[in-house]
This record gives structure tokens, sequence and C-alpha cells, in this order.
């Protein structure tokens, strides 16, 4: 019976000596590989953590003590140790999330999925437990990626100030920060934390104050009086903020990081430990291509070959090689990304056109003014971020693109239900919260073709664009070369004289509402189906006719239908006063959990059969109170 | 004659000889003080930047070069020395307005408003220079406060990458930081700009290394080698971010900022400029009072006495003693603000609660996840932001609040039109987007009464409420003591039998919309008026009933029509298949520029007379409409 199956509570890692730690971190890696290699999931991240939590838990108790983890996909091993028996149904539908989740297990202090919130929430967690008089401690474990998100820095520049016992581990996995500075520095991390330090640091003023200098030596000198602390330490910058720093210190040695953890708890500052750990480590297929192995679907575990089905081109491939096509023939097209050049397509972008590249890092909002002040420059700017990541920038779309009415265009990738990474991370509101947002315009393409398509056409338009397109395969159709297409018009996919109801549905869903027109054939009702392409501006005049005389008129989207496009239909009606009965599909007004995408468009009710059978429902309904108003009209 | 009334163009500022350019800013200063004593404005900001103005206009030439003004309240010299015949007309309808503006000016590079963009904005404008082979320099001139939003560390973090010549300037009006550093700092920044500078560096670990050390001393003295740059200055943050750091220099004196930003122009590098002044220079009653004259109504120049009308309590005061009286009895509950203390009414919670106040400096996206973290922690924490900068933390709201469904309040001050500082701050989005959130409530008082009330019944629902209200004073109305309303329920105003007309308003527009009907009536047009108080959830009874057999059903909201109110009533009869026409009355999916709120209330229709006359007319066209198909369906 192995360690890990002994354990029955996350507090039992307090009596283990260092060896059964270091015993039960590789059968902890074991679960890790073997449950990823099967789901899929962040397994370099994960892989990365676990002598660090197990570290952690062995200092902290986090059923009194809190701990939010930036991010979460690097939390794998805290869930193990407080829900392993579950942990096979990582990332299934109703299974456990990928993510840490308050409703999940009370270990999860604060639910997370973007990058950067970890120190404001923690921050909030130990204001709370200070004002209630509780003594938790509160630990935030952030990436060095995420600390390059701006939320990162506010809340490090308020904890500076407030100066309570915020405990934050820099988990950095980038080899140059560790380079530079070496041995010296766990020594000098190992000082810090000693009484003698204050001793040492007044002896070497008092050295300096006593020697004979040069008239600008004396200057810096003095300078270094001043600047003291931040010169010891290689974390200045945190010292400036107001923390103390200590580290780098190596992440996968659990010793080491039990004295540090331990002598931090009891310091009455804000402390950042700067902890060094390799991605992937101790697999070494993830510790060579940790990008590769960052998130991942099902793999082979003894090979480290990625299980792959062969899939049509994906829309991000397509967006791809659009760019390229695009920028070759307009010099002014340059591209940014925020910490995504893979995920976005971007990579081939950056390396045929380094100079018209920009990766700002996890850095939403610097990215969006950046394209502004780059296309108020006569630049044309192609922003490609995940949509739920361009959440962190609506008001730069709002105050810095569309208040200018600059020709930015956003290339939306993961528009839609994502599937297993969950509520955090599906890219359900864009529709909805862009189209608040006058001149901006906002487009979905029904298939990879399409999209191809509207990239050319938007990069003609000088306006701000935002191009939304689902994760995934595309559905295989012929890519044409170019072919632009007329601004703001819709257009008929299927029509028949005889239709009684008419599906408008935009991107992903044009072709599940071509799929449930034919179910409903089957029951005798025709169904036009309309590809509504433009979201913003919306196709008034194929509204207006195409609904004309319908018994039924349907809207279709993989977005939330609070303020989306069947919302953007309803104001139309409601304005032009059309009567006609409206059923506004899409996802509720609440948030989607995690499941595979079909799983997920089945429960949201967004297949063709579900389509279909809400349509033919609908229209029952519509029927009888027809019927019925008919015979009430009579009676009068 | 004046120097200023001989200015032809700013670019004879680079003629004009020290003197002649303190004249000048003698002048412009009497200018500044002389208009916003009688247009209002941002008195004390810009009469710090005078003399730093002059300076940059004396160096560069912004007609090639480039300058962004973050936020823009500062840039009232750069205003004048490039439109100043126009410069009476800051802020008034139709005239220049208060913050720099593309369409204004070829001067404004970028337009303004929130904080925190310009250095993002001017990074994007010099990488535009740069692949369009232009010479261009790039300056970006920002404040301390600005410094502290995130977006700004975002954007020096990429800038310290990129290694472009970015030229931040740092304009700081704290003391604090000015004592802490004393006269050696302007030296010291004299002295990195020399090339000796290089030389003192060596010289200094050269002579650092050749001494007998103990061997504590020996590692400090190492890492001083390692942090040497950053100890010599006081800029280490700066210097981390890669950035020259120099300064600080005195922001009054023309001709050390011009030695300064001459040979900054030469570097190769992105180098910040930290320059002290004096917030309200040169006029006493802001010098002493700074905050007081940061953005100023009308004034008496001559006594600095701030000319205010008798008006009723402001909605900010009523927020203001709500939240005192909450607080005395619920130890929960915490407040927090994003720089804005005296703005949105804490001061006094600030003063009387100290240890459960937290103001973040401009930082909302942290000030959103702080409370989802507290809130978490079991405390109640209230935000109070301008309806306009919480579009800054969008993603926080849905991601660290609702998705957790978490308690926290958003008390959302100066929510519409805000009035003379324009289309960058009205708060007219918040309805619409916050809608697209789940788990979100949003409220809107009719007075200022019902928004203590709304406040107090907010406290006890543990959800995620926000409560916009409007700017000003309130209707003057009685204030209860506590008065508990019912969740998700709107309340009619006026009622009539032999109404054929229903004006569902929210907030602002129930008065409006009540005094409308009154003029209706006096055309013997009944209408009822029903005060929404619920955006969401919306009291989907009331809709249903108020509207059964009416001719015409009216929004009515301060806010945009795409997304808002009416798109919420849109949605329901829609989906519940009620056919009334609908009149929806909002801001257009435009943005609104600067004026009186009177005036813009008039351009946007929103005024009482305007409403009647909109809901007349179209009662007029749907009489047509009815006649038109009642003749119709008798030719068959």
């Amino acid at each position: 019976m192995g360690l890990l199956e002994r354990l029955t509570s996350p507090a039992e890692l307090h009596r283990l000596s260092l060896n059964e730690l270091r015993i039960l971190a590789e059968e902890i890696r074991e679960l890790i590989l073997d449950t990823v290699s099967k789901n899929g999931g962040h397994l370099a991240p994960s892989l990365g953590t676990v002598e660090l939590t197990l570290a952690l838990y062995s200092i902290f108790d986090f059923s009194i003590d809190k701990i939010v983890w930036d991010v979460g996909h690097q939390a794998y091993t805290h869930k193990i140790l407080t829900r392993k028996d579950n942990f096979h149904t990582l990332r299934k539908f109703k299974g456990i999330s990928g993510f840490p989740r308050r409703v999940e297990s009370t270990f999860d202090s604060f639910g997370v999925g973007h990058a950067s919130t970890s120190i404001s929430a923690a921050l909030g967690l130990l204001a709370a437990e200070e004002l209630q008089n509780k003594f938790g401690r509160v630990v935030a474990v952030i990436g060095d990626g995420a600390l390059t998100g701006g939320e990162s820095f506010e809340a490090l520049n308020h904890a500076g100030q407030l100066k309570k016992n915020l405990i934050v581990i820099l988990n950095d996995n980038e080899m140059s920060i560790a380079k530079n500075v070496g041995a010296l520095s766990e020594y000098l991390s190992e000082v810090r934390l000693n009484p003698q330090y204050r001793k040492a640091k007044k002896d070497f003023e008092d050295f300096v104050k006593g020697l004979p200098l040069s008239e600008t030596i004396l200057n810096a000198a003095q300078s270094v009086r001043y600047g003291l602390k931040s010169a010891i330490v290689p974390g200045t910058i945190f010292e400036a903020l107001g923390f103390t720093y200590i580290g780098p210190i190596d992440g996968h040695n659990i010793r080491t990081m039990q004295d540090i953890f331990f002598r931090a708890r009891e310091l009455d500052e804000p402390v950042l430990i700067h902890v060094h750990t390799t991605k992937g480590k101790g697999y070494e297929p993830a510790e060579k291509s940790p990008e590769k192995f960052h998130g991942v679907g099902k793999f082979d575990k003894d090979t480290g070959e990625i299980l792959k089905k062969n899939s049509p081109p994906t829309y991000t491939e397509i967006f791809s090689q659009a760019i390229l096509d695009l920028a070759e023939k307009n010099k002014k097209v340059v591209a940014i990304t925020a910490a995504m050049p893979a995920g976005t397509g971007l990579k081939k972008f950056a390396e045929k056109f380094p100079e018209r590249f920009f990766d700002v890092g996890i850095a939403e909002e610097h990215a969006v003014t950046l394209a502004a002040g780059m296309a108020a420059g006569g630049l044309l700017p192609i922003v490609a971020i995940y949509s739920t990541f361009i959440q962190r920038a609506y008001d730069q779309i709002l105050h810095d693109v569309c208040l200018q009415n600059l020709p930015v265009i956003f290339c939306l990738d993961r528009a839609g239900l994502v599937g297993e990474d969950g509520a955090t991370h599906h890219g359900t509101f864009d529709m909805a919260f862009l189209r608040t947002i006058p001149n901006m315009n906002i487009l979905a393409p029904k298939d990879e073709n399409e999209l191809r398509q509207m990239f050319f056409t938007a990069a003609e338009m000088k306006k701000p664009v935002a191009i939304r397109y689902p994760r995934g395969a595309g559905l295989n159709v012929e890519i044409e070369e170019k072919n632009f297409l007329a601004w703001g018009k819709a257009e008929y996919i299927l029509q028949d004289e005889k239709s009684d109801v008419v599906i408008f549905a935009a991107g992903s869903m044009v072709q599940n509402s071509v799929d449930a027109a034919k179910i409903l054939r089957e029951k005798n009702i025709f169904a036009d189906v309309i590809n509504a392409r433009f979201i913003k501006p919306i196709d008034k005049d194929i509204l207006k006719n195409s609904s004309c005389g319908k018994k039924l008129f349907v809207t279709c989207e993989e977005g939330t239908i609070s303020g989306g496009l069947g919302s953007a239909v309803a104001e139309f009606f409601a304005d032009e006063n059309i009567s006609v009965p409206v059923l506004r599909l899409g996802i509720k007004d609440n948030f989607v959990e995690h499941g595979s995408r079909d799983e997920l468009l089945e429960i949201c009710g967004l297949t063709a059969k579900k389509i279909a059978e809400k349509i033919s429902t609908k229209l029952e309904i519509e029927t009888d109170v027809k019927i019925y108003k008919k015979s009430s009209l009579k009676k009068f």
C-alpha cells in the first residue's frame, strides 16, 4: 500500500519525514501523469509544483490557513491531497474541475482560472482573517508569467503599503532569473531571515562611511546607504514595493522550502518567496518541451506522444495562415498577443516578421491600448487573444479603441464553449459585452473559410472589428484565396418558399441550425437558415424581410442570451414593431461547467437535435396560442 | 501685447529665451486660472505642469514628435499652446474638451481620460514611427497616481524589454518621494547622463572588489556589484524594469528640464524622467488645497471661494451616510475605493473606521478582486467606484465576484451623463455590460432616499449587487431611516385606468418620465409610469401585466440602448411573445460629447419635454399603422 493511499487527511503531512515526503512526491507525480495522460490537462505546470505543494502542506494547516493558486493550473497536487479519490474524474463532465473552485472543496479558498488575481484575493482573505480576529495565514502562489499582469502589480503595491503578513510565493520556472543570481542568493535569503542580518547591514554601512572616498564615490556610497536593502538582494523590485524578498530557492528541495516557509510565517510584513521550479519536473518529455505539455490532450505516457485525431484544419491554423498572407502584402500589419503566440496561431508570423510581432506577456489591457497607439500611428494592429481573456480589456476596447474609432482587429479564438477548462474559460460573453460598445463591429464565421474572408474584409474597413471563432477544427470546407464579404450583410444558407420558421444563427451555430433544419424537415417543418455573419452591425434588411409572414423567428448563438445576438434581434423587432414570435436559443444567463464540448452543447440545448426539438415545441405552443387567439376573437 | 498673444505656432517656443519662457508661463497660468474659474475644470493638475509643458515644447517638435498625456487633466498648457483662441470654450458644449482628443487637434496624438493608458499608447505610437521609418520621438507624461494602475506596469515591463527610446515623464506631485532623496538625486541624475558615469561606476566596482572584506560583507558587496546600477539611483523599480531612471528633478525649473529632455532624446533606451511638481503651483488657494482644486466648478479667483449653488443633498452624500449607518451595526462591512475617497463619499467612513477602509489607489481591477477575497473570507465589501471606471474591472466582476456568487456591493456613482468631463467619463454603459454577467443584480434608485433603501436592502442579500446612481444633487425628498425594498420588484409611480402608454423608467429617468407624463396629459394622452428599480433581475410580472392592452410601452434609461434596460424588456417581450409596440428611449449607440448635463440630456432626447414628444410622435405612427392594418384587413 502506497503512502498516498494511506493518507486520510492533508494534516497528516505535518507528521511525515522528509524521506516520506519525497516518496509521496513520486507517487503523486505518477498519479498526475497517469490521470492527465488519460483526461488531458495542465501537466507541466502541475508536475513543477509537487514538492512546493508538499512543503506548503507540511508547514501550513490549510484547514485554517488559506492558499490561493494563481490561474490554478498548477494545483493538481493540492487537489490530490484534498480529494484524491475523485482525482480520476479531473476535467470530466460532473467530475472535479481543472482549477480550484470554492464549491468543490473548502480547501479551495478562492476560485481561479484567469491569471494575476491571486495576490488581490489573498490580500482580501487576509484582511478578512484580521478583521474577524482570526489567525489564519494566507499564501498566494503565482507564476512568473502571471506576475506580468497588471493586477498583480496593483496588488503587490497595495500589500506593500498595508504591511500585513501576506506570503506570496513566486513560482518561477524561467531559467534566466535563476542564472543571473546564482548560489549567492540562496545564502542571502538565509541571511535576511536571520537576526544577524541587521547587524551585518549596519556593519557594512559603518564600513562604507569610514572609508576615505573620492567625491564621486562618496555620492555613490551615500546612495548605497539609502539603497542598501535593495542592493543586497536580487529582488529589488519587490523590495521597492514593500515586500521582504527571499530567494530564489530550489522549488524541488522540500527541506529548504520548509525552513523558509516556517520562518516566513512568523514575519509581521509581506514576504515574497522566490521559488525556482522546473516545468514538467520528473517527466522527461515535459521537461524537454514544457510548452507542448503545458495544457495537453490525451497522450501516451510511455512515449510522450500526443494522441491526436486526424482533424480538418483548426480555426487557429486558418487564422495563422491568413495573417501571414495579409502581412506579406500589407506592411502596416502588426500582430499582438498576450503570452499566447502558439495558442493563437502567431508563431509563424513571429518567425517571419519578428519586428512586427509583439508578445506583451499576460497583459491584455496593455495589449489593447498598445494596439490603439499603433493604429493611431498609422499601423493595422491585429490583436489575437482568447475570447475569455479579452474580458480583461473591456475598458481599453471601449475607451482607447472604439471611442477613437481606430482600426484594430481583434481575433478572438476559443469563442463559445471551450470544454474541459470550464466556467472560467468559456468565451461566451464576447458578443454581449462587445455589442454594448459604440463603433465596434462583431463578426462570427460559419466555417474556417469564412474566418479567412472575414479577416481580409475586416482589414479593409479601417474600423474596430472583432472576429470571434470557436476552438478546434473547422468544418473541412474549401479555402478560397480571397473573397470579400459585403459589410453588414447576412446570407441565406437554406431558403424555402414553404418555410414557417427562420433560424438566424451566428458562427458555430450555423451548421447546427442547418442540421436542425434537416431534422425538422422530417417532421414536415420547413425552416430557413440565415448565417448572421455580423452580430454588429446587424443586417436589419434581412431581419425585416426574412421574418415577414413567418410563424417563428429563431436566433441561435453559442454565447449568452443576456445581451447577445438574440438580444440584438429582439431590440430590432421591438423598435420596428415586428411582432413575429421569437425563440432565442443560446446559453442561458448562468455559468456553464466543464465537460466535453459535445456534453456542454447538449446541456445548453445547442446540438442540432435539441435545437430542432425546441423549435418544434415552440411552434406547437405558438399554434395553440394562435388557435386560442382566433377562437377568443370569434367570441367578440 | 503679451507674449502668449504674439505666439502663432508652438514651434516658436524653440526660439524663446529662458526669461521669455518664464514670462510665458505666468501668462498661461493667468489664462488657465481665469478660464477655469469661469468654466470649471482641472485647475490644480494643469497649474502644476505649466513649466513642464513649456520645457517639453521648447525641446521637442510636437508637429513631428508625439506626446501622450495620461488622463489628460494636466494638459491645459498643451491646449493653450496649440489652440489658444478656443481655450475660452474649454469644457463647454461644442467647445474644446477638457482632455486631449484626436478629433480636436493633430497635436493630440492620443485621446485620454481614464488613467494609466499613456505608456501603452506611447509605446504603440513609437512602434508605428519605427516600423514606418520615421524619426518622431514619443513622450508619455504620467502622474504618480496613474502609475499605480496595473496597465502602467504592464506597459513599463514591455517597454523595458523592447529597449526603444520611449520617454516617460513621471509627473510626481507627492512630497514624500522628493523628501526621501533630496538634493543628492538631482546631482545623480546629471551624473547618470554623463559619460563619466560609466567610469565612476567601474571605479566603484573595482574599489569594492579590492577591499579586504569579512565574509558577510563580501556577499553584500558582491551583490552590490550586481545591484549597483539600482543602488546608485533612487528609481530602483524603474531600473529593474529596464528603464534608465533620471531624477527627481524640479518640475518648475525650465532650464533643468530642458537640459534633461535634450539629452534624454538622444538615448537608445527607454528613459523615465522623474519630475517633481507642485499641484496648483502659482495659485495659493490651490497649492494649499490641491484636492479641493483638482477638479473644480466655478470659483472666485480672487478669494479662491468655490461658487456653490444651494442644492439638496447629493447622492454621494446620502451614500456616505448610509454606509456609516450600516457599518455601525454590521462589523463585516468594509469599504474599498480606487483613489477616490472624497469623490465617492467615503471620507467619513475612512475617519470613523480606518481599519475597515481600503483605498487601493488607481487600481480598479485589484479593488474588485480584493473585494471578492474579502467576501470569500466572510466580510461584506462595499466597492465605491464611479460607473465609468468600473469598466476597468469587467472581468474581475465576472470571474472573481459573480462566478463565485459572492456578496460584493458595487456603489457606482456618476452613472449616466456626467456633463463637462465628456465622452471618456460618462457612465452610460454600466447597465448594459453588467447585465451580460450571470448572478449580477443591478439596481438604480429614482431618488436619493431610494438609494439609501437599496443600499440597506442589498446588504441583506448575500449576492453581487450593483447600485448605479447619478452625479450631483438628489430630488430633495424625505429620507427614511430604513425601508427594505421587495427584491426584483418594480413600483408604479403613476397609474391610471385610462392609460394607453406605460413608461418603464430606470433611476434618474423616473422623474423625467413623470414630468413627461404630465406634459402628455395636457395632450390628453394618459401614461402610467413605473420605476423599474431593478434592471436585473427585471420584474417580469409587472412587465407582463402593465403592458397588457396598452398602445405603447416605453423604456427610458440614462444609458446605452444597446444592451441596457430597454434591451432587457425587448428580450422579455420577445421571449413571452408580447407584441405591444415598444419605444426604447436612452442613449443611442454612440459616444456622447461634453457639455452641461442639461444640454446633453437635450441632445440625447431625455428631457421630460423630449420624452413626451417622442412618445406622442410614436403614438401617432402606431395609430396610423393600426388604422392602416385595420383597413387593409377589411379589404380581404
